[in-house]
């Protein structure tokens, strides 16, 4: 349904493909676009084409890098002796937010996920392996996600850890904090009771 | 609060400020961005910056034009004796799409508003009165939005057009085809039954 012309109508097709952007909101974006300063224009066409040409995975933990290491690799001041595996890049700065955690991590790149195509084979888990034989860490953390694929990745980890007396654990499943236990369902609920702890 | 390297974080800044992207979305278009092949990247890229060099406004009517005039007044078969005023070019686009309408369009560029300081000097107002006093125009539709502002720079006009001996109309607003008379709000039920018609 191309009801503008050439050059804008491109536009509204390119913002349309992106994630989350359906057409209305491209129509949006485009006006808004159209009727910004080139200066604004210019920065987000060149940030988009700057981070395809600066920005690429960390060569040790897999998290996105500008330089060789990542910032967390190359950072001194954290301890290399645990590990937290996540799932996706986005996974660390989710992480990093809480402040929590001053180890190293080990970006996977996604989940098990047969139905979409995704085994073992194509996440970044021989890697892991190979980082844990060759350097001396004490605990490995698994922060997959809590859903299907997430789980199943953190099952198939658990299973290839064992054989290197590594401990591993997995973050804790339950009640989210500030939440209403009423509105809890009921898999959360359940695991907040099989996790229930002493005070 | 940068959680993420240089470039991957200014392109998640510069996201974040289109209309209707919040940081969860411009950080997931981002990654999108960086995992996305670099003919796609490139291709947004380039649309952005080409509809802001390519596109401007039809000396005629203000809607988008990539050459001297838009698409509708350059096309020979639209009737150049109705002319239907609206707000902006996504509205042209709107009607449009309904294919009701085979005469020419005037695009205001807006709708008087006073609290954010759009008066009637703003607006492409004296052109639409140039453009009726020099041409043969039979009937001017008003199709600003049915809203306040809308409805302020309608009843504005009326009164302006009321000189030039040209019928004017306006919109029917009543309840939206396919809608539930039971969920339709009292001013639009109020207005349905003023703009009752005889069957």
């Amino acid at each position: 349904m191309a009801i503008y012309d050439g050059a804008l109508q491109d536009l509204i097709d390119e913002l349309g493909q992106l994630p989350g952007i359906g057409p209305k909101s491209a129509q949006r974006i485009a006006f808004y676009l159209l009727a910004a300063d080139k200066d604004r224009v210019d920065a987000l066409a060149s940030a988009i084409q700057i981070v395809k040409d600066k920005v690429h995975f960390c060569e040790v933990c897999g998290n996105v890098a500008e330089a060789e290491l990542c910032r967390i690799c190359a950072d001194p001041r954290r301890s290399d002796d645990i590990i937290c595996v996540v799932e996706e890049p986005k996974d660390v700065a989710a992480i990093e937010r809480t402040r929590e955690f001053r180890g190293r991590y080990h970006v996977l790149g996604g989940a098990i996920d047969p139905i979409n195509g995704v085994g073992p084979g194509d996440l970044r888990i021989q890697d892991l392996m190979t980082r844990l034989t060759t350097s001396d860490v004490s605990e490995v953390i698994i922060a997959t996600d809590p859903n299907i694929e997430g789980e199943a990745t953190a099952a198939y980890l658990a299973r290839m850890l064992r054989g290197l007396e590594v401990p591993v654990s997995r973050l804790a499943s339950g009640l989210p904090v500030g939440g209403d236990l009423e509105y809890a369902d009921e898999v959360t609920l359940g695991r907040a009771f099989e996790g229930r702890r002493r005070l």
